[in-house]
């Protein structure tokens, strides 16, 4: 067994299984164009022509697919069309807007993405129900829907194969993000090759299931539906559940897995090692690239007795405003882990409770042990920390990564639409 | 029916009660000796004589008391000692320190806490189960218990009635609090009067259930133990268990209600009243003092089918960090009250709310409704804002006091202990 490339996910790659990083995003993936065009929806983007804010991918026939959407009760209207495309079939193309999340804008969002859904649609010579939506930015102001039909034309017209059409598609989604995201791997197994290459945003309203984020994921493995969301649920589960930003679900979070099939049939266990490392590196992205974070903190929660007390745990740290502030000031302030995870419903022993930042024991038995201040405060300075707590109950565990809390984030949100 | 002073839970006075606001704490019923002294525990200590870090009242007899203790996992021995000694019967004494949780810190905290409370009884006379301690501070270093028991027979022989002693008790018990807070009314009944008179400190890890947070409430009603379990439920319900901070559940948070009897037996629901009002009080004086608060949001959750409900959703905004920077910035951003409500698992309809900040209406409908900007920024920046979500649903309502989020949280937390 080896290790994924980027893995902080605790996971392992099957034996005879190898995973390899690669440049790129989807378009490494045969049938695959994709790209970026100005369509003025985001304010900026009337200003800069290098500011891109229409998105737009198509793999040229309709394939098996699965997408995971926002579990909060506040959904726009692109993620309910979204999941219904999907469910209703195979897809075969991507339009996604940045500027304007078209959440909370009643009927007449669900209008304004059924309209830009049909315009694409009819862009690309495909069936609407075949077109999967999405759309990231400001909740609560109308979508300049007009906008976005006009350009889809262009948009269709400039569609390219290769890492520059790539690229601009990555740009074309971001918001707050201060860099684009891609990964893409080589999977080998016993039984051949599979791509596999996605793309991201997501920078605030970051928390686990799921982020403000929206991703898309390609692959050239020949998977039905079911196989498709049995992947992605296990890709998702492992990374961009298990991120922290600020704790704030989303509306508009949709991951979106394709299957071109090409590759034809592989192990699936190899397609999901494949997928979840792109997952797992545009997860950390994300986090890395997170609003004003300036340190990640890679936390370990074992000793558990299940994997849902492991999470539950983890997440009560990585969600804590002080332990988060803790973090940003590299203070080895262990009793904030320890506080954190006493206000879960899931029932634990703090006597019991080991911690560690690197390799330096601060806690044990769930009280202090004499250690080396210096060293652990060097820990917790770099740019990424190993955080280990044992509960010292069981063998389970749950891996998160979490971004520090820093006066950036307060200075990016405090005025985000004034 | 009139509003008690300084009134955000949105409860009401019975007919036929008044409640007057007084200058004062809990010193202003009688047999209510106490103060505060430097016993060295807080650094800080050692430089300013002014910064007393040992707290001491009494009052003279075991009294029916009631107390509420942080719902943590990991909790201090303070707290485990003072659930014990309340629960086996009548107390008189509080013993407090500062500058030390003695949370995180093993057998030997637990050891640590007894020998403080055996050190006040003898120094008072008492017997140490009459003896209530407290503690506040940094989690997870040993509580040099000698400095506080060394201190104990002069803080003893320096107790005292009257304003300034009381003001040095709320100073002995301040952490990163920058003012020291205390509360006091009169309640006037058809059966006769009552005084309530309160202390407490809070500034950071201030959330639902409980704050950190250390309080005292004396009142001169005649009441036995389970009246007053009964009272301090009800009125630490509507006001320490609705303001929030930072999210961050406390080990330590202790609120103690001493019933002296000296007044006699009065209504209940008066007695209730004026230790509502006193706790409002302490409540929003915790808030306003919040580590880097510069705004306080009065949040009001109407027409919810139950107050369970209206509790979570109020809850789910006054914890969203993206809710909290939106209100330092200004920023009527009314999407993130509905995002952050979509994350609870109370099930609402999107559709149906509506949000004012001030009388300013933003949303309807769940959706945009033209607004004057300026009124609503203007609203927004004031010290005190009103938000009211209506959810369209039933008659329950909830009401929560909130701080923003500002850099000078992260500022004050990032460095704790370092």
């Amino acid at each position: 067994m080896t290790a994924a490339p980027d893995d902080w996910t605790g996971g392992v790659i099957p034996d005879g299984v190898t995973v390899a990083l690669l440049d790129g995003g989807p378009e490494i993936v045969a049938d695959v164009r994709l790209g970026g065009v100005v369509c003025g929806v985001r304010p900026s983007a009337h200003r800069d022509p290098d500011q891109p804010d229409l998105a737009l991918l198509d793999v040229g026939r309709p394939v098996p697919a699965a997408v995971v959407v926002t579990t909060n009760q506040v959904r726009a209207a692109a993620c309910d069309l979204a999941a219904a495309h999907v469910a209703a079939g195979p897809v075969r193309a991507v339009v996604a807007n940045s500027g304007n999340a078209n959440a909370c804008t009643g009927a007449a969002g669900h209008r304004d993405a059924a309209a830009v859904v049909a315009a694409a649609a009819a862009a690309l010579g495909a069936a609407p129900g075949e077109v999967v939506p999405m759309s990231t930015g400001v909740i609560g102001v109308p979508l300049p829907a007009d906008r976005v039909v006009a350009a889809l034309p262009d948009a269709a017209a400039a569609l390219a194969t290769g890492g520059a059409a790539g690229e601009r598609f990555a740009r074309a989604i971001m918001t707050t993000d201060t860099v684009p995201k891609r990964a893409a791997v080589r999977v080998t197994g016993p039984e051949g090759q599979v791509l596999v290459g996605g793309v991201a945003k997501g920078s605030g309203m970051i928390e686990p299931a799921l982020a403000t984020m929206l991703a898309v994921v390609v692959t050239d493995a020949d998977l039905d539906a079911d196989a498709c969301r049995r992947v992605l649920a296990a890709a998702a589960g492992r990374t961009f559940n298990r991120i922290s930003v600020d704790a704030c679900g989303s509306t508009n979070d949709t991951v979106l897995l394709l299957a071109t099939g090409t590759a034809g049939a592989v192990d699936e266990t190899a397609v999901t090692a494949g997928v979840t490392a792109v997952c797992a590196a545009l997860a950390a992205a994300i986090v890395r690239d997170g609003e004003g974070v300036t340190r990640v903190a890679r936390l370990r929660v074992h000793g558990a007795p299940d994997p849902v007390a492991a999470e539950a745990w983890g997440r009560a740290v990585a969600t804590s405003a002080l332990f988060r502030t803790a973090l940003h000031g590299g203070d080895p302030n262990w009793g904030r882990v320890l506080a954190a995870m006493g206000t879960s419903s899931h029932r634990f022993d703090p006597d019991r409770v080991a911690v560690r930042f690197g390799g330096v024991e601060v806690c044990r038995d769930g009280a202090a042990v004499p250690y080396d201040h210096d060293a652990a405060v060097a820990v917790l300075r770099a740019p990424t920390v190993d955080i280990d707590v044992d509960m010292g109950l069981g063998a389970a565990e749950a891996a998160l990564l979490v971004g520090d809390l820093s006066a950036g984030y307060v200075t990016i949100n405090a005025e985000y639409t004034t």
